[in-house]
């Protein structure tokens, strides 16, 4: 059990300890770890002489840095023996001496952007959603393209607007034009939207003509973020058709500043669905593969749906395989994106698209009513999955607020 | 006139003067602009005492390093002054003495990739590429969809698979189903392809939310690459409905080393061939926006098309205006493919699936012929333009053969 007092039994037990990049005034920013209501300042405790961690002063170097990435680069083995040595400096007693004066309590840090995203994918991994979707946009037709079945759908999104948690997200002006419109005007998106989603942090790289199969998904993986894909639905819709989307999309992404490490999601691993057919041979998945984490949306404070991380049809291993079969490189700081994660019920669904079924049903939002987004609400994803210690953990909360159009 | 020996009236006159990141045996990268069959060796002639170079030693520590990047942010007026005192100590005979020791043979260095890729964007800006691929994927329908005239379509793609000339391509596997199949299988591409196009480069950065107009297009792009967007159609054509291409296109995209300033390109500007409809207001562009670049297409060392540049539809002050018209930020080093040069005649085609109609007309390619890329093929792209000088400039080239799949 942990000594530090208030963490036991919270949300941020030793059973989590997800990493950021923080700061406090006047100081540089460097790696932290989050245990209880601080953040364990890491770079000098694994500096200080004694301390028994293999790699100290790697380690120390690593952490010392104004972002992950370089801790990123270190690889699976050296994450585990990292979290290993940080959960006996918070559990034994013998260590709090030392390593107390570097606990910062969390409500007196500056947080920055974790990392470096180098590509960011966006799959669309969730039955619920594409079901939706395709029965919104082709009412006449089967919900499911034929090829959904078969492999993750994706597509690259812009890796140079994800922006960390708390950045106000400016309404996007861009073309529309609605099926009854004669032709095409320009204004500021009048079906702005969320997709609740999980992202995924690409630890360690690979080299041009390399593929990952799905059983070296630990190995690259390093754990996720919260993420917000903001959307555009107006814009997307006009625009989307042969290419898929770009500017429907590609003005913010929202992620946390927390990213959990996969080890703190070891008892979240589900069986998945099931998959209808059975998937070729390079997406083939051993074991649970399926994550049981629990996303709350929140509108303006108001929870507005709780998608089952649990419902997905892909597996993670199943995206990281696909997005590299064609030998496709990864580079550390590579993010993707689940996917809008919806469940098969009405109140389990990860955009307001799919609340107000295309905008032709408001919801109730408190007192009030939404189809999509006006301008100052704000929009938190919360994310919980069962912890090791029997409990529950959080993991990085996404926050975002609409701002008008310029 | 130029000094040094064998430059004027070639190629690269100093109504050229590109910029690559090269290396001598046993040095560091660092930049070069290319005169004739020589490298400049800028950084020592810009840090030498006396040099009449306004910003002389911020310009000699950006260029002594190993990527362009540096240089890209110091802005439009900066790489203006510095073009013009490259084209005074190469025109002026004065200089000579102290100059053409750090001359080096093209042939004797070693160039490197140029600069740090932000986001890669691929537009779909040729009527022709797009009408002949409508023609074939949708045979019963208008071959251009609704939105093409409206806006320039594009997509994002894989930045992380960017890679100089020169680098080998391995055939990509995948998952592909022919309409006639059962179901998908899967293997090596047997339908690969390439896209030649030109590729735009972007210096100075905005911030999240700014919108480049039309006109901003100068204050931002610092230059132009050659691009072959290497596309495996099997993968493309079966994965890219609704979301866009994806493996079909992440495994590789080639580009020059060589990055022609815009500066080269005052002689070649154009009229564009003619919108109709009038783009909205914020595509509206004035003056000659066209570009009269002449592609040629190598396969084998046979030329197979020569793709006119003068035919793009939209312009790519238009495509930069759409890409942050919804205040997507720009960051020093994207990039932005034109999409697939094809004119309207036969010859003129810059894919394999429009030279090859989808795969049902074999075409020469000296005593062989092809449909799509075989192992073993080396395809070349080369570039002229009009230059100011009243001769031609030839921009960066870009060479990859194909590797069998692993």
């Amino acid at each position: 059990m942990t000594w530090v007092e208030g963490a036991a039994g919270s949300l941020f037990d030793v059973d989590n300890l997800p990493y950021a990049v923080f700061s406090r005034s006047g100081e540089g920013a460097r790696v932290g770890v989050r245990i209880g209501d601080q953040v364990l300042d890491l770079a000098p405790v694994a500096a200080a002489p004694g301390g028994d961690l293999e790699g100290g002063p790697d380690l120390a170097a690593a952490w010392g840095q104004p972002l992950l990435d370089p801790f990123l680069r270190l690889g699976r083995p050296t994450w585990a023996a990292a979290r290993a040595w940080i959960t006996s400096i918070l559990t034994d007693a013998a260590h709090r001496r030392h390593v107390e004066p570097h606990l910062v309590p969390v409500d007196q840090v500056r947080l920055h952007p974790a990392f470096t995203v180098g590509d960011y994918v966006d799959f669309y991994a969730s039955l619920d959603h594409a079901t939706n979707v395709g029965r919104m946009f082709r009412p006449d037709a089967e919900p499911l393209l034929p090829n959904w079945r078969h492999l993750p759908v994706g597509y690259h999104g812009r890796a140079g607007t994800v922006v960390p948690s708390g950045t106000a997200v400016i309404r996007p002006c861009g073309q529309r034009k609605a099926p009854s419109d004669a032709g095409p005007t320009f204004g500021p998106s009048t079906r702005l939207d969320i997709e609740a989603e999980l992202g995924f942090v690409v630890g360690t790289g690979t080299t041009l003509g390399d593929r990952v199969g799905t059983g070296g998904f630990a190995d690259h993986v390093f754990g996720v973020v919260g993420l917000n894909d903001w959307s555009a639905r107006d814009i997307q819709a006009w625009e989307y058709v042969p290419l898929g989307p770009f500017l429907g999309k590609s003005f913010a992404t929202s992620i946390s500043h927390w990213v959990t490490p996969l080890e703190a999601l070891a008892a979240a691993w589900t069986e998945l669905p099931g998959q209808d057919p059975e998937p070729l041979d390079y997406l083939a998945v051993e074991g649970p593969a399926g994550l049981d984490i629990e996303v709350e949306v929140r509108l303006n404070e108001h929870v507005v749906a709780r998608p089952p991380y649990s419902s997905m049809y892909w597996s993670p291993h199943q995206m990281l395989a696909h997005l590299t079969v064609n030998g496709a490189s990864l580079r550390t700081g590579d993010l993707w994106g689940s996917g809008t994660i919806s469940g098969p019920e009405k109140d389990q669904r990860g955009s307001l698209l799919e609340l107000s079924w295309g905008g032709t049903e408001p919801f109730p939002v408190g007192s009030e009513e939404r189809t999509f987004l006006e301008d100052g609400d704000e929009v938190v994803l919360r994310y919980t999955a069962p912890g090791a210690l029997g409990g529950r953990i959080a993991l990085g909360e996404v926050a975002g607020r609409v701002l008008p159009a310029r």
